[in-house]
């Protein structure tokens, strides 16, 4: 392989290396598959008068919410994540909303901070991804180079103060027999949204057309496979939208934080 | 209740009183729900020339065949097992086998008892069911009072020497979720054969009629509940009917030798 490819040479760098990057916006795209091994976290942003119901909700949904850091309001470094983050810049893309609503995507939040944010970092699924790919699994959505299927479904949240909504899980397909291994791999990182919360039928969890997801795109099921579902690090977004704070920012689907935790030291047994 | 009610005071006896009930003849029934927490196995005997390979095949079929002992050639005791436990007589019931067919059942092996023969005691899915239900689960076979539902599969067990057959699986249904936390619990049990196999489509592993059983009873699957397969020690009784060796003792299914042993010292985690 060419020493020079970028892709090639992006995935070889440390945590802080690719973060460096990131800061100076010179890289703004996906962080699937960069700085393997290193817990990688969703993050969602509320004013301080908001942040008590949400830090009370994620202690409700654990599976969806799985919180790994909280900043002190106004921070915007979470220092048990690592050295040096500044969230506000060490992230490729924010979304941010108002009311609920999708508004603007920006690529620091300079011209945005405010002294009574909170910051929430959420576990992700990449981490149980590569463990599934480390006991020998097909990870189709990695296999297949896309985005994973992810779905909302008719599963609520338990509500807690201004937050409730339903659960927005992930897809990935499996010959049953993987799907049991998956399940044993997975149970290890709670961190990352843990074991699958359902397998097979997609109405039995509100889901009608299994071929058309709400996030992500589509990959193949082929025969003798069954879809296995895992909550997702969407969830708040989707609460978000549904419980309407006036101002909300996350990471952008995808662009996620790097933490220089190992997602193996997260890891359960 | 009737503190004199049979069952419920066989049920409240130790293993080595169970036992010495069923020395004496006293009790010459199934050990289900005797004895709960300690580990009951099944047995398969064999002549010392046939030993050898049906040591190579346990090892090569851990999941199906999971040994917790092995007695040296011509002698009834296995010590780790429990103390002072006569195998030849500690057991309700055997059968007996010659070529591979089934030939009489006798409630002591006083007169079948030859200095070559080599006892080998398997773990049982009793372990894990307890442990199911402590988690909170349902397990359908006990809830109808029914013996468990066993098939015979497609699945090839791997040969070792003059042993080879397919596999036996039990089945227990369960919704989604349950399964789930099915697979999570019974994979700290790899001496009672562990996570489950399969689950879901039967014909994927050659059951063609979920209805009829091959061994066991027929139970009630529910709506939404997906059938769930775990190997089962009936497995060595179908390869020796298929091996044929000329002689060979097993326990009757359901009465089963009751150890010292405790389930929960042979879990992993």
């Amino acid at each position: 392989m060419d020493k020079l490819d970028t892709s090639a040479s992006l995935e070889s760098l440390t945590p802080a290396q690719v973060r460096a990057l990131i800061r100076t916006n010179d890289h703004t795209g996906s962080t699937s598959g960069l700085a393997k091994g290193y817990l990688q976290a969703n993050l969602l942003i509320l004013p301080a008068d908001w942040a008590n119901d949400f830090l009370l909700f994620c202690q409700k949904n654990p599976v969806a919410c799985p919180l790994v850091g909280v900043s002190e309001p106004g921070s915007r470094y979470i220092p048990e994540l690592g050295h040096d983050i500044d969230i506000g810049r060490d992230v490729p893309e924010f979304h941010v909303f108002h009311d609920g609503q999708f508004t603007q995507a920006v690529y620091d939040l300079d011209a945005l901070w405010r002294d009574d944010l909170v910051i929430f970092a959420l576990g992700c699924s990449f981490s149980f991804e590569e463990a599934l790919i480390q006991a020998g699994l097909k990870v189709r959505n990695i296999e297949q180079n896309t985005n994973v299927s992810m779905y909302d479904t008719n599963i609520a949240c338990l509500p807690a103060g201004k937050f409730s909504g339903n659960m927005v899980v992930s897809m990935r397909p499996f010959p049953p027999k993987d799907a049991i291994r998956a399940v044993q791999v997975t149970s290890r990182y709670p961190k990352a949204h843990g074991a699958p919360v359902h397998f097979g039928d997609p109405q039995a969890i509100g889901i009608d057309d299994i071929s058309k997801p709400n996030y992500g795109e589509a990959v193949d099921i082929y025969p003798g496979e069954v879809p296995v579902f895992w909550a997702c690090g969407v969830t708040p977004q989707n609460v978000v939208r549904h419980s309407k704070p006036p101002f909300c920012i996350t990471h952008s689907p995808g662009k996620m934080l790097i933490t220089d935790l190992l997602s193996n030291a997260l890891a359960v047994l």
